[in-house]
């Protein structure tokens, strides 16, 4: 039986909600920020494909500019860093990045690579395929993101309500990535507010419908 | 300080891997499955909408039936419980149960309601929104189910290589909802594979491309 002064997962699990209210002026450890999306990134994603990425902003300046694009949801100026959840579109380019190591250090036969490439390819010739894939993924990793700020102390709240088109305008969002939500991380200045649940009960289907 | 005995969220995250062998004839107790299924459907979702149900097969039957449709991923058959996630793609439809109980006790007045329900119907005039939203939330979901089995023993594996078409078919998938993945929780026959990571460093973007 060990030791631990780390919340449990599910005590964080219970405990995370979503904080629309900050304490301004709070700036977040680049080295804090950076152990979460560590673990943000530690999501599974389909073939390995890691499609995501964190565009974070914590600037002033910044952070004024997305402010109206956020229909004015004050979160994203109080709170200490507002981060873009981007889907990659075109994950399949990040295949050589994955998987080549694996080829070289000769655990995977190069023809496992080639047959696996293949079928990766294959797959992203169909737009909706990469879109559904940039949008379920980068949301997996963006739950982890979400539960990994609150282990470490912060709360978050991920944002879905913002002009799409504009935020890529105003960020330079290359067409490759797609911003699927808003996370912002703070101190919170009020807890999050009790969230209605609809009962599990009603949530499970068994064997079939 | 606290002592606890279970796992701190940030070791759930740091464990949690997408085990592929399982060992056969372990039974998952429904009291475990329902707590698991109960955490995950406390992610966060957009306005609240929940748009997750998760249609759970653990009968051999069924398990064998799923088995071809997921291109004979032995994990199948062999694990506890393949849980399909299902997204809902008409996610408006649970607003009544998930805000109305707010104003009969009188914490919502009728005309946020009123004007919620309207932006939210709105929205959902958008076939390509409700499709996003519902794999987004959906995937929210699932990665807290992953977390949530991790932090009680049980391993998972998330899969998107299934016949989409036939699994609907199949389990008689009604149109409202769609398989957005497959999770199979159980016990590991033998442990998760190393995943490579691609470095954080390569998955931050500060304030603008």
């Amino acid at each position: 039986m060990s030791v631990r002064t780390e919340q449990s997962a599910i005590d964080v699990m219970k405990a995370r909600g979503s904080v629309k209210k900050y304490e301004p002026g709070v700036e977040i450890p680049e080295e804090e920020l950076r152990e979460i999306l560590e673990l943000a990134g530690r999501a599974p994603s389909s073939w390995n494909l890691q499609h995501w990425k964190y565009l974070v902003i914590t600037s002033r300046e910044m952070k004024e500019k997305v402010l109206p694009i956020a229909y004015n949801q004050q979160q994203v100026v109080d709170s200490s860093a507002t981060v873009v959840i981007l889907g990659d579109l075109e994950a399949d380019k990040n295949f050589e990045t994955v998987y080549k190591p694996a080829v070289d250090n000769g655990t995977l036969p190069q023809n496992v690579y080639d047959a696996l490439h293949g079928q990766v390819e294959a797959a992203y010739q169909n737009p909706q395929l990469a879109r559904d894939e940039a949008i379920l993924n980068a949301s997996l990793s963006a739950m982890q993101l979400m539960l990994a700020a609150k282990a470490k102390g912060w709360d978050t709240c991920p944002m879905g309500g913002f002009d799409k088109k504009k935020l890529t305008e105003v960020l330079n969002i290359p067409p490759r990535y797609i911003p699927v939500m808003l996370i912002v991380i703070g101190k919170p200045a009020a807890p999050a507010r009790p969230s209605s649940r609809i009962p599990v009960d009603k949530l499970i289907i068994r064997e079939s419908f």
